[in-house]
């Protein structure tokens, strides 16, 4: 079997969010799996000197009219988030309690999470947000709330972001294929044709 | 006739000398001409806080790799600069001398600069080896000396950069069709189709 395919990506992030909508189905036409990681793009940061994009002058309003545009281009419903960018403990913990249990439930959850952030413009930092999103995915709601909660649910999300950093994710979506890293959704041409040719 | 495409580069820009290869045949392909825009990075930063990319923790590594990825990817050659970045106002006023005579061969020109610097690894930030490569393009090493000089080509220069930054390139690539902005070498498949639809 080839290794799998990694995909990291920040709840907050617009390209990640684009990404998310295609990173399976390139896998699976190269027989591979996605292996999904949410990650913290504000830690990421704190290694790299980073900021959010849109507080940066000039780059940033040209990255909120790209989001949109590019979202469009691939084809993917968008709306920018009233408030941006969002820290995203809580939903990488309710995925990483999830994937701990059904991992391909965890990547519908993590669908479901995008979706309510960039397309129903709900803060999903808010822990009881998150935690609605879960129940309308048909999890119990209660559970959900425990597991984001559970210190090892906590232990879990705290050692995936610390391995994202360290496979070198200073931005989302970052992609690690047989350890070559892409980072953007635009990298995602030059990723298909890394996975047919085997890389150049 | 429609409006021309602008196209601003930096002569130090990977990414620019990626998309220079390929903005000419975009454009002719819908009945557009390029107009070709040297500026200054060095001077846009300043107005956004951003950094040349090799000076920044984990993300400048991924960049070197990602510079010569991508311009496998487009198939363009590359050999990644032994000195990397350049202040680039000795051939952007070369080029703005030449421009301001003949703007066909001032593009012949900035490709040869391009190709001087990310293929025969020739520091073009150097105004004797921006004449050298002007006089193996078959111009006239005294004039390109005296142009470069000119008070009137550096006022040009700098009026093309401010110019330049008026328009929001806070990066490079940066790709104006109608009033609608494009940043990045990665952004040339959103060009075509902008192009080709008009926009959406």
């Amino acid at each position: 079997m080839p290794n799998p395919i990694e995909f990291y990506f920040d709840f907050s992030s617009p390209y990640g969010y684009i990404a998310s909508h295609e990173i399976d189905a390139i896998a699976a036409k190269y027989g591979r799996e996605a292996i999904w990681r949410p990650f913290l793009l504000g830690v990421a940061f704190k290694a790299t000197g980073g900021v959010p994009l849109p507080s940066i002058p000039i780059k940033g309003p040209y990255h909120v009219r790209d989001f949109a545009r590019s979202a469009k281009f691939h084809g993917v419903e968008y709306r920018q988030p009233t408030v941006f960018p969002i820290a995203t403990v809580a939903p990488a913990r309710a995925f990483y309690w999830l994937d701990g249990k059904d991992p391909k439930r965890a990547k519908d959850l993590a669908r479901a999470l995008y979706r309510a952030y960039f397309v129903d413009d709900l803060d999903i930092s808010n822990a009881d947000n998150a935690i609605a999103v879960s129940a309308k995915s048909g999890l119990n709601a209660a559970e959900v709330r425990a597991g984001i909660s559970d210190p090892a649910v906590k232990d879990r999300t705290k050692a995936e972001v610390d391995k994202a950093l360290a496979r070198g994710a200073f931005g989302s979506p970052y992609i690690v294929i047989d350890g070559e890293c892409f980072w953007g959704s635009d990298r995602l041409d030059q990723i298909d044709r890394w996975l047919a040719t085997g890389g150049w």
